[in-house]
């Protein structure tokens, strides 16, 4: 079981990792198409940008974000053409921002592969990532829809602020929990909200727009809680990123900011303080008091209110088959995995 | 003289700062107005955003790719709301490539000032280029024209496949006029090129802008042949970035391409294959090397090639007092200044 212990996979609970399976069935031909979409938008006459690209692309992801805004097209009722520019380009976006996003957390393993700013290096890396996102841009002018781009221009504007926030609460044990849902509202759930919005507009408005950016804002931050739980949790088997990331790169997230206000005494709280501003601290203690106080537990109920959320937003919309995956993802989102 | 040997002006030549300056004072109610818009766009509720982006913005810079698009918007007689928008988001985009240009070369100096990643890290470097490049495309949507959106985001493809390009050749003693000519169009008049496109059709379409396009383009090949041979060659005095950067940073430039190709003897040939594949060697004698063979000369009259075709570019626009300066400017871009 050292495998288990050291590594996570990075699907959350069986529950969620089955809903997430049967959206993904639900639109397969139409994802397909748009996994055509970005290898053809992926080229180059500069070998190296394929590659960088194709590396991280290629190496899997669960595409949650093309598929929320798949569904949100099909949904809204609007034209899949669009709808699957849109869709490469959200996922281009996603793209961009963990090639750059690995190379400030200097991070060595995605997805159970070492990253791109290992293999190929830190510089190609940021210019690879700068032009996946000039890439994602011409795929959003296919579409002829103003509306899309000016969402989507605003939304890359909100995850780099997202993660600008991030990196000033880093290393601050003080970080409240108002501060921490900021970031992961800004660096992660804005692109949820924005692939459903824009899925939803894609080839002109809709009324369900609001509905479904609102469920996936609220499931982007469960998303987001659940993932940061994992981080000092046991995850499944199977070969994931590393746990204890988080830790050693001294990023505040929901289980640390509750095990340091749950901190039975001076000791206790000074351990945190240290961890964090001085890094290179005891990884197994910081887990066994998270275990200790049932912080674990404490985060994904934290998580699960978002869910609730999520699922909450979507009885706006007229009844849809993928209503109710897309329900049944939100809701299987927060489950305890470990 | 030591400041002068160690350091050099941004400006190239006299007439060249002169003609700039002549543009500059042409379109200054326009020029000021887009610095409006700059400033208003780098607003942020997370500080440390306008704080990098204004410490690299604020510190100067001629704004010839933003003077280009407001020229070229004013001779197609566009409307010049739009050409604000327009010319700002050029400016910040060129903002962000500078931002990453000087993560990726591990660059200490711009202008006289210390880089950002020096001042303010790396990490946030990447980060504020990012949202630089969003704002700007949120700008571009403001101008509600499709066909500049596309234009500037397959610009921004170029301009990092002109980088990753640029990376490439780094250290090859081997790179031929034509690969590092096709390493400058990318990465450099690329968005010279489509800062004068995207002036000319930034209300509609126009039939200047294969003309202004075409201008653009060859001064921006001049204009980068005459920067990088003014990193071998003595600058005015003044505070301008070091000299010598480009070598120690094991790029291959015009000179050092003309210069290997000059070379005289085994041991001459050697010391540049030595110079760009392991680097750390000796400026002094690469500069001697380049000022014996009059290689700064030959590189210079390489770019008036590009001015001259900048030059008669413009014969094909109806007159108008701004292509005046324009054809002035590009006609003293090569001029030797030193």
């Amino acid at each position: 079981m050292a495998l288990a212990a050291e590594t996570r996979d990075d699907a959350q609970g069986l529950a969620f990792t089955e809903a997430a399976a049967q959206l993904k069935s639900a639109l397969r031909h139409e994802l397909d198409a748009t996994n055509e979409v970005i290898l053809a938008h992926l080229g180059s006459r500069v070998h190296l940008i394929p590659e960088v690209a194709k590396h991280l692309i290629g190496a899997g992801g669960k595409r949650l974000r093309p598929l929320i805004a798949l569904a949100s097209a099909k949904i809204a009722g609007a034209d899949m053409t669009n709808a699957r520019y849109l869709a490469a380009a959200v996922e281009l976006i996603h793209a961009a921002t963990l090639l750059h996003d690995d190379v400030v957390d200097d991070s060595a393993l995605r997805r159970g592969f070492k990253t791109a700013n290992v293999v190929f290096g830190n510089k190609e890396s940021v210019l690879v990532g700068d032009f996946l996102f000039a890439r994602a841009f011409e795929l959003m002018v296919k579409t002829g829809q103003l509306p899309v781009l000016n969402l989507l221009s605003r939304a890359s504007c909100t995850i780099s602020e997202g993660e600008v926030l991030q990196l000033e609460t880093q290393g601050n044990i003080e970080t409240t929990e108002a501060m921490h849902l900021d970031v992961i509202r800004a660096k992660t759930a804005m692109l949820f909200e924005a692939a459903a919005r824009a899925g939803a507009i894609s080839s002109g408005p809709s009324d369900a727009e609001e509905a479904l950016g609102s469920y996936a804002e609220n499931f982007g931050i469960a998303y987001q809680l659940v993932d940061d739980a994992l981080d000092y949790g046991h995850g499944a088997l199977g070969l994931g990123k590393t746990i204890g990331d988080d830790f050693r790169e001294r990023k505040m997230t929901m289980p640390v900011i509750l095990a340091y206000r749950a901190a039975r005494t001076d000791e206790e709280r000074e351990f945190w303080r240290e961890a964090f501003s001085r890094g290179d601290a005891d990884f197994d203690r910081a887990k066994s008091l998270i275990e200790r106080d049932g912080i674990g537990k404490a985060a994904l109920e934290h998580a699960q209110g978002f869910a609730d959320l999520a699922v909450n937003a979507l009885t706006a919309l007229p009844d849809h088959p993928l209503k109710d995956v897309l329900r049944e993802m939100a809701a299987a989102s927060a489950e305890r995995p470990f």
